[in-house]
């Protein structure tokens, strides 16, 4: 995810490009650049940081004159965040200047054939091949250049692009990153969201997949792929500048929630080639693979949760033991790391101070870390000696939703390769799980929109002064992530329990009408759970139940239930974890509390 | 633990003996005997199972006509419950019978003796060997008898003796095992405590260590070792016989914390033998204890919070690496045994049905599997390949104390133990520990002492709704224990979290006022502790912290201390837990709570 702008009109360019940037570091603020021409070439500043270093450097734009220029924010996918793997990037002569939001899947492939035609790259990104590649196909017709760009490129972008022998246009084009266009007075403006263009007009155009803008100061024209001019409607926006950053979503929480299908897209389908597991910066070879004999995961809040799901499923999947620990205690209890341990550590931000000490610790032991995080360039990221990216983009939410479930497939992901690698699952149990990962964001979308039904049962539960969630094996990691999300942005006091535990003391709890969440997806445990979900009714709990499809022997013992679709019984928790997630969103919002940033928490906890 | 009694006088004694055990069935209860004279020879009756069994077998007492008896109900310790190993036990020509409460400490080298002078055992108890041993000394004079086997005799007991051909006397000694005796209305009677007699009489004398009673059906004389005759006063007995049952203490919980000293003394004394750790029922060599690659923890409630402590025992002292678990889960999580796992199973009751479950599920498997149990012939001790003995007695308090002491110190021998043979210490590091382990009783009794300190501290938290316990390492172990007692006794929704990772969530329910109670015994994490307590203080939480003497700093951040006692830093928890089942108890008692039996929950979960 990143953010990108352009602007061309009778405005200094600067200026309206650094504010429009500054409505989209949502999206990316890892490091940010503009390129503007000055009547007579493109004069670029890149600068890693927040926006208000490049803000610094130009002197809020005033070193950069001119009246056309493009601009980025960006959240590092290829290369880490620095001053030369920021944005925009130039062709050789830089004569075409580009800015880019999404990621170029086949951009190796491109790479290689433009170094063969002599190109010579200076950045890590996958940006800099598309402007190398503009640069192979122009002959003097931009819009040509774009179209055969078009045809060569696989993946996901939003493009703005200047030619400086065509100084008095601007061109955009997209497919499957969002893309803006809109009249503002004396000029025309793209970005990659609404916040970024409200202060100048409120009549945008929604780019579609595939559509190309071509823009001057005044006119402004779309085409399709084979350079066809066609005609678009603009839109009106009512929200205001605060609801826009959140895509008119309540809140950060709840869009991010809405980005769940794709974060979980993002993080596996780059990751399969012709039906195999590739992890392209892994960096791992089979050898190495099959040498694990065990895995230490490390992690914290829900990062912890994501490790305990998994531990199930490299248990279950790959026959590896695996043990589970919270970074804060891994690192002082003088860890045993045996010979052939992998360590796992998880961590969002890659900046968690406790799970970087547990990294630290591991390596000055001996032991190989794998770094599974969502920020490239992170210090965990350097550090570990192989990593594997979440793919989720920038969360603002403090509780985390996307860079969970997009942890949680990355864990699948890694699960399915150690098995293979080691025998363990054969090509079919390999391709039906594929199968059933394809269909996981369409799913998620599902549970999404059925939200109001959520909404209306977590009403009745505003004024709750305890909830216990319950599940046994990976439903008990599904209501250990609940329960967290409930607690920490509704501050009703939540607790996770293994179902079967429950009786041997915090059942003395349970009270008249106390709610206990229950969660079945696991075909093996229904009875058992059900046996514990009549425990706790029979002592007047309400009991809700999170199962599958088809488990309808649960309504015997719940008193309200939550059906989700079937999938592999190892891949349950992206789908549970959604009604869940809703609920504490629901609560939290009826409670009147800060969703996004809960009292006492960071997003991003640097102190150990 | 066991209860006995005894009664010479002008009634019949069998109905007699059985109404005073049935006062002494909180002692245990898992088989039960009497022996009357008849007149002309002794008559026995024994059973295993409750008393009720036995009253049923003799017609309350009918079948057993005569004045002079003993009874006994057990709680075994040296061989399962069974008919022949319930008492009294009788010497070979049954001339001689004797009950006993108490652990004969070496009575495999005394049976070996008696053995080569011909004496045949038929039970596999301790107390068989006082009925053979009396038989080897007696010469026609009692007195002497019984002060010569109290020359032998190593370890505690309380015994009450009947010589056929002395049919007017009765006889009982003492150390360090209760015993009291009381005149009644045409008679004598001996018991093991206060709640026996009170239905005949409210002055009793209590018997010191040593002394030794002989009584016929009007006199009562008493004689120290020397068979010197002593002056002995009566105390009058205030008590009702409800508050007698728990020895003057308002609650079993409370009296049972007091048995701490004695369950931690037990438990460990019979096993140090000339600086060695000898656990006899273990029955694993030193081979076998070598090729202990890995230990797996499985047990429920407080016994899983004890096998918590031991991993950071067991790995940090004989670097053996441990996994523990939740029985429940255990079970259904398909768990991968290697070679060389010792699954360790820990049940107070031994009849725990996930812990069994779990037994079994591992011995399918074929793991090795290892039982810490507190009574003896319970399914787990019979079904586990070797098995430890908690000598904690029988526990009546739901909420459980000295059987959680007592599963600690089994805990701390074993990995003292394995760490020895492995290696891994030597025997001035062992002989170190035993000395800081000989040394908890005291301070353990020195803590329990302050009550008054902590009643007055838990008076400020009935109302409380929410109260956290936060600790690091072993700390956090202890948390979890102290946070059950609190919650299952009190109602009072309390969470234990490891302090590094409450910031990563949960945090967010800290309100001004929050009780968080901060454990703080392991010298290395002191100051990070502190900065944890810091951060919920300055979100407005009151801090109490449990920690070392001479640990002042901590008062920088914490607003009430409770100081604990030096000792071994892996011992830690035997103390720092004290003041914390102090908290909940009078917590739930100032609640009006049913301490006892509290709410929704059994003492032994048989169910799963």
């Amino acid at each position: 995810m990143c953010g990108i702008v352009g602007y061309i009109g009778d405005q200094q360019a600067a200026p309206i490009l650094l504010d429009g940037l500054s409505k989209l570091e949502y999206r990316g603020y890892d490091s940010a650049g503009i390129a503007v021409y000055n009547g007579e070439k493109i004069d670029m500043i890149k600068s890693k940081g927040r926006l208000k270093v490049l803000s610094e450097l130009t002197h809020d734009g005033e070193t950069l004159p001119g009246t056309l220029g493009i601009g980025h924010t960006r959240w590092a996918t290829h290369g880490s965040p620095s001053d030369i793997n920021a944005h925009p990037h130039f062709n050789k002569d830089e004569s075409i200047v580009v800015v880019h939001n999404g990621i170029i899947e086949n951009y190796l492939k491109l790479k290689k054939k433009l170094e063969r035609h002599g190109y010579e790259f200076v950045s890590e990104t996958d940006t800099e091949v598309i402007a190398h590649l503009l640069d192979y196909y122009y002959n003097g017709n931009p819009l040509q250049a774009v179209t055969k760009i078009m045809h060569r490129m696989e993946g996901s972008y939003a493009l703005g692009i200047v030619f400086q022998d065509h100084p008095d246009e601007l061109y955009a084009v997209r497919k499957d990153s969002p893309l803006i266009v809109g009249h503002t007075k004396g000029g025309n403006i793209i970005a990659s969201d609404v916040p970024a263009v409200l202060k100048y007009t409120r009549d945008v155009f929604f780019i579609e997949n595939e559509e190309i803008v071509r823009m001057t100061d005044s006119t402004m024209e779309f085409f399709n792929v084979d350079e066809e001019m066609i005609e678009k409607e603009s839109v009106r926006i009512e929200w205001d500048v605060n609801a826009a950053e959140k895509g008119g979503y309540e809140h950060f929480m709840l869009k991010e929630m809405y980005e769940q299908p794709k974060a979980i897209t993002d993080t596996f389908s780059p990751r399969v080639k012709d039906g195999n597991i590739v992890i392209d910066e892994l960096n791992m070879t089979e050898e190495e693979i099959k040498e694990i004999k065990k895995i230490m995961i490390v992690a914290c809040g829900s990062a912890y949760h994501a490790g305990v799901t998994s531990k199930y499923i490299f248990e279950g999947l790959a026959r590896i033991p695996v043990e589970v620990d919270v970074a804060s205690e891994f690192r002082y209890r003088d860890p045993i790391l045996e010979d052939g341990t992998l360590v796992v550590v998880i961590s969002q931000s890659g900046e968690t101070a406790d799970t970087l000490a547990a990294l630290r610790e591991s390596k000055a032991r001996g032991a190989r870390v794998l770094g599974i995080v969502n920020v490239v360039g992170s210090s965990i990221a350097r550090e570990a000696d192989n990593v594997m990216y979440t793919w989720a983009g920038p969360e603002i939410a403090v509780a985390t939703t996307k860079a969970y479930s997009a942890q949680l497939i990355s864990l699948y992901l890694l699960a399915m390769k150690f098995a293979y690698v080691k025998e363990k699952i054969d090509d079919t149990v390999l391709a039906d799980m594929l199968e059933d990962l394809k269909s996981l964001p369409a799913q998620v979308e599902m549970l999404l929109n059925n939200k109001e039904k959520i909404q209306r049962f977590a009403n009745r539960y505003l004024a709750a002064r305890d909830i216990f969630f319950i599940g046994r094996g990976i439903d008990y990691a599904i209501s250990m992530e609940g329960s967290l999300k409930l607690k920490e942005i509704s501050y009703i006091h939540s607790e996770a329990y293994a179902a079967g535990e429950l009786k041997h003391g915090t059942i003395s709890l349970v009270e008249e009408g106390t709610l206990v969440a229950s969660v079945l997806t696991q075909k093996a445990l229904y009875k058992k759970m059900i046996s514990n979900m009549v425990e706790v009714r029979t002592r007047g709990a309400f009991v809700m139940a999170v199962t599958m499809e088809g488990n309808t022997e649960v309504e015997r013992a719940a008193d309200y239930v939550i059906y989700i679709p079937e999938t592999n019984r190892y891949f349950t928790n992206s789908l549970a974890i959604i009604p869940l997630q809703l609920f504490g969103y629901y609560v939290s919002v009826g409670r009147g509390c800060d969703v996004d940033k809960p009292r006492n928490l960071a997003k991003s906890v640097t102190v150990e």
